[in-house]
């Protein structure tokens, strides 16, 4: 017998904690669907070269091999051969970028797309990270143009679906290249590049220490390293960040215009999402990737989580000599933050089954009255399941209290009238299965927050 | 720029196409959970050992590594490190085993569960075979024991999942194990398992050629063999297989007992959805890996496609030195289904995306209006989109029309009441976007079989 054995870096959940992830998933899709995005899905694979052409190699890729690989075959002729070989992708968005080039003459644009796969990586499963892991990302892709607006619009609808997820309060920090950038350079910065590097370590190394870097490797000069430090210490709920940008001597164009870009963003998310976006002058990551505004999000209390849902606006997702292909993309680490929610005790599933009534059976002669009791039920949309065996009833409700099935029917054998039972009240009463119904927050598994878990049965 | 190009085996579906996959999953997860089956997902690699315990060497298993994978790796300590290579899982049968053991402490039996992912296999990709492909699982585990009638009740569902996928007439085979072998024995057949695997090849070799294989290796007469022959011919949507069992000199306790597990299978079937079970007493295949009822599926019209649906029972999932696991399991290949429902055209959505309502945007100014009049669609559950660009509304339409979408809004500027046109019709009247409703069907996009399809808009 093979050992058996927990993989790390590797998740599996329990029944009742799947529910917490599927509930995940399910709101990403819903509100995602409710602004008219598609889902779609990629193959798990990718070509080594697509998966290494955006110079990725700090990312651990999995590569396949089959276990009788013939000659031919990319990974055995030489691991020079990248466009045979195949990987397992380690994101999302390399698989859009091809899955865009190669049906684009299929696809209409903008594509609004959302897409929820595992992706894996083959890092060492340490610090919370994991190997195999879901993403759940959403996009907007343009065919050659994409107006400024979507940048809001895709902050906009992760919004939604985080504000519908059993989270704590969250934040969407957003910056925005231009302001970074024309900050930098009003202030007589030329190497911009190497200014967001080093304020990127903030969080990590402290302003001292960024200080240090930006006088001895950027060149800046006392004033200009204390102003950067400062512009990166502006975090506002509304447009005042504006005002102190331009106190610290930021002036021109290119400020002006990010001041508009960000001022934008953080109207039209706050219109529809009250109370969750900020300007944050710090964030720095990504934005030598992305051209527009930046986003990264972190729940209160669980900062130290990192960036729970992080993207922004890019200008070539993918070319070739027809077209290039601008985006707008945002992308949860939805593994990571179910992780969280579980370990946390954020959210906790009702019941561990979808079961709403464990229908009984009386005896093996009669199990055909409780499969007729079970069907009517589910004709009207409440699950059941049929007693396994007919033991006896105390058996059989403890069979129903171990799953949290909250409720047990039992047949009349005789034409009487059947009865329903309220396991964890222990109220009993006659009922007629063409017409009884559950309380609704009965009706199918609830996910409770944090705050109602206290109450729940167990979840196992 | 590396090459863009599609991979034999791995399918992708364009959106429109997506929308019938995720309806067939949609369908499978609904009717599981009426029936109270948890979802569970595993991860989607296993040790290699694992894959491969059950002599399933003729599975083309792709072996991962990692690109920058340490002397540790055990893909590269060599290939002989089955318990630390790494794989991908081929199907989710073995991933159930492992994780039934794995967390055996944790888990509640009978374990109902319900499982959907893709798997892998290193086949050559001809014969409509996929590499990658959706799998979509039911089990019922028991923990040492599992009545009789779990065979009866995951048929059941499996036969309510089918009915309700826009498939044309189906019809679930079903056949038992100790019936077959009942009867060879009581005509004097000795090796039952070669009389199986002869009979296994009628499908693809005939009657004729398998009477040669019975008269010349399994070393019957020829009487024996013609009864065989009639044996396995046997096709009745009632009960009256057994008589004609009977009839051809099956005999015993053995037999009896089949006719009883077969007859009881058919009843329960039946009387959850009528028309859809038959004994087949030709279905041999697995019969030597199942010990109990045997079921396989075939569309009308579609017998080339083989069984979509197949599966039956174990004695033995998985077991260790304190208990044994017995279950009941059907399996679909959702994505080759999925893939003949689309190119027989048997099922179309009847639009491309989610979207009921693109609502227009006269000029920049006023986009404002176009996102609360959406904001309100979408409070109450209409999916829509804000038109990109003020364009003309002529191109906004146009927009509209190509992706499938019933209806464009148009806002007021001025205070007046707002508009909305279907698409379809150009009919146009006042509307308020927080009363308004479009007809039920219009809500989501469909998927609409194959007599439906012929009034649908374009799919892309």
């Amino acid at each position: 017998m093979a050992k058996i054995a927990a993989l790390s870096g590797f998740p599996e959940w329990l029944p009742a904690e799947r529910l917490v992830e599927q509930h995940v998933i399910d709101v990403f899709r819903e509100v995602a669907e409710l602004h008219g995005f598609s889902g779609i899905e990629t193959r798990a694979v990718e070509p080594l070269e697509q998966l290494l052409r955006k110079g990725e190699i700090d990312k651990e890729v999995y590569v396949l091999r089959r276990l009788h690989a013939e000659e031919e075959d990319g990974a055995e002729a030489g691991r020079e051969d990248r466009s045979r070989t195949l990987g397992l992708h380690f994101d999302l968005t390399v698989p859009l970028a091809r899955y865009v080039l190669e049906h684009q003459n299929d696809l209409v644009f903008p594509l609004r797309r959302f897409q929820i796969q595992k992706v894996w990586r083959g890092e060492r499963p340490q610090d919370g990270r994991f190997r195999e892991f879901y993403q759940a990302d959403l996009d907007v892709i343009g065919q050659d143009t994409l107006p400024g607006h979507i940048e809001a619009e895709v902050a906009t609808v992760m919004a939604e679906i985080l504000d519908r997820l059993p989270l704590p309060a969250f934040t969407i920090h957003a910056n925005t290249r231009r302001l970074s950038e024309g900050f930098f350079r009003s202030i007589g910065l030329e190497d911009q590049a190497a200014v967001l590097r080093s304020l990127d370590k903030l969080p990590k190394i402290g302003p001292d220490a960024v200080r240090e870097l930006l006088l001895a490797e950027v060149g800046a000069s006392v004033e200009q390293a204390q102003a950067c430090l400062d512009f990166a210490s502006i975090r506002t709920r509304d447009a005042s960040f504006a005002d102190r940008v331009r106190e610290l001597g930021g002036s021109g164009e290119m400020v002006e215009q990010g001041i508009a870009e960000l001022t934008s963003v953080l109207e039209r998310v706050e219109a529809a999402v009250p109370g969750v976006i900020m300007a944050d002058l710090s964030i720095a990551r990504g934005l030598d990737y992305y051209t527009g505004t930046v986003f990264e999000t972190f729940v209160t209390g669980h900062e130290a989580l990192g960036s729970v849902c992080s993207g922004g606006r890019y200008d070539a997702l993918a070319s070739d000599n027809r077209h290039t292909y601008p985006g707008v993309g945002l992308s949860i680490g939805l593994s990571r933050l179910v992780s969280r929610l579980l370990s946390a005790g954020l959210a906790t599933a009702s019941r561990s089954v979808p079961t709403c009534v464990l229908v009984s059976v009386a005896d093996e002669q009669h199990r055909h009255l409780s499969e007729a009791a079970a069907r009517s039920l589910r004709s009207r949309g409440i699950s059941c399941e049929v007693a396994p065996t007919a033991a006896k009833f105390g058996k059989q409700i403890r069979y129903a209290d171990r799953r949290g099935i909250p409720f047990i029917w039992f047949p009349s054998a005789d034409g009487g009238a059947d009865q329903v039972k309220d396991i964890r009240s222990g109220h009993q009463v006659e009922a007629d299965a063409a017409a009884w119904q559950p309380p609704a927050e009965d009706l199918t598994a609830r996910i409770l927050g944090a705050g109602e878990a206290q109450d729940a049965p167990p979840t196992r």
